[in-house]
């Protein structure tokens, strides 16, 4: 790792407590891991699209809109909200196999004018 | 009343159980008024708008998006539903001074595109 | 009609700008036949229940969870806001044959705590 | 870190296509500070929780609502999916300090009944 990102990692974990770096590895790599544990689901996932964009950038209501309508028969509903003049918080509910939730969040996420995306997912039962 | 309808709303109101015109009418009646009671508000009120509208007509996602923008600070969140390649559901909140929410509705309901839009509204407490 | 239920329907028609009581019938009459117009549809069309209801009644979101869950192949997603400490609004979209679409938004909006509750429905796609 | 938890990194980490070890935990720890940097944000930030909960559990819908009410100046919506008989999907919106929207977003993802709950945040304006 470079020094900075050392640094930076080192600030933080002080922050949240964990006593060294190993102990703070340990835990990162587990919520990968368990986060990660979906996608090798043979079962239907549910994935919420969680994104922050810019309503300025004039083409990406359209575009986002566009996408979910490509996807309709996946996407079961999308909540948004206003946060201000320019930018817009919006959540989307995609249910499908692993590789098609992440497809389509994929899509959503790397469209022009979105500024943070993530997915969070979880199988559909347990 | 035309007689178109007129035999429209018998055959309604036959359907629905009123015994008559008379009937029908009067609970129409009182509907309306509890139904409008809320824009005599001094409080603020708070109303749904739901709309179906079709997204092949290119502008529309955009224009409510601004409508939706301009008018931030009295929307708290808006929810989609696609119903299919074609057509969309939404549920816009609105809060606000009675005159206030009508008219944000009215400017969407009214934007072109919009096939179908209603407002149901209530005073926010009692 | 009672004298009090034309007094004050001829208060809401001269704020409304109606000319005349005729006038305002039929304009009442006719968005009523166009409101009740999905009930005959043979397709499956989509209904939007707004409600507002009593959080401090201590059943009802309890209640409220049953219902949907129940009815779970019918809802499609519902949102919910937090008007105060007290009263929230919930919109709860359904999906199926119109004669369902009505008993499930009827069962909800009797729901003991529900204080105003409308079921907004349209053909699915026309 | 135990040799159960190595075995299954390095799994992974290959079916991502990451080369090794080193460049994977770059990667991991780099997006662990991202989704970190918002927790020291001096301004109102907007988190989005995304929880699956299970409705047999009769008493989580009560306590979701009665927590979201206990903090409703905070919480902006929430919307709600039914999986299926048994389990829910619901996203929160929560703005505020960081500090608060964290311990709201805890509050929730610790309720008896939930069974994945995850917190995902942003600045509100950058």
């Amino acid at each position: 790792m470079s020094p900075d990102l050392l640094r930076d990692f080192d600030a933080l974990i002080q922050r949240k407590g964990y006593h060294n770096r190993s102990e703070a590895l340990r835990a990162i790599v587990r919520a990968y891991l368990i986060e990660s544990e979906w996608q090798d689901s043979a079962e239907e996932v549910l994935g919420t699209v969680v994104l922050v964009y810019d309503h300025d950038d004039r083409e990406i209501s359209e575009t986002l809109a566009e996408i979910q309508h490509h996807h309709y028969q996946s996407i079961v509903c999308s909540t948004h909200v206003h946060l201000d003049e320019q930018n817009c918080l919006e959540m989307v509910v995609v249910r499908g196999a692993p590789g098609d939730v992440r497809a389509i969040a994929d899509e959503i996420i790397s469209a022009p004018g979105v500024k943070h995306g993530k997915l969070v997912c979880t199988k559909a039962a347990r």
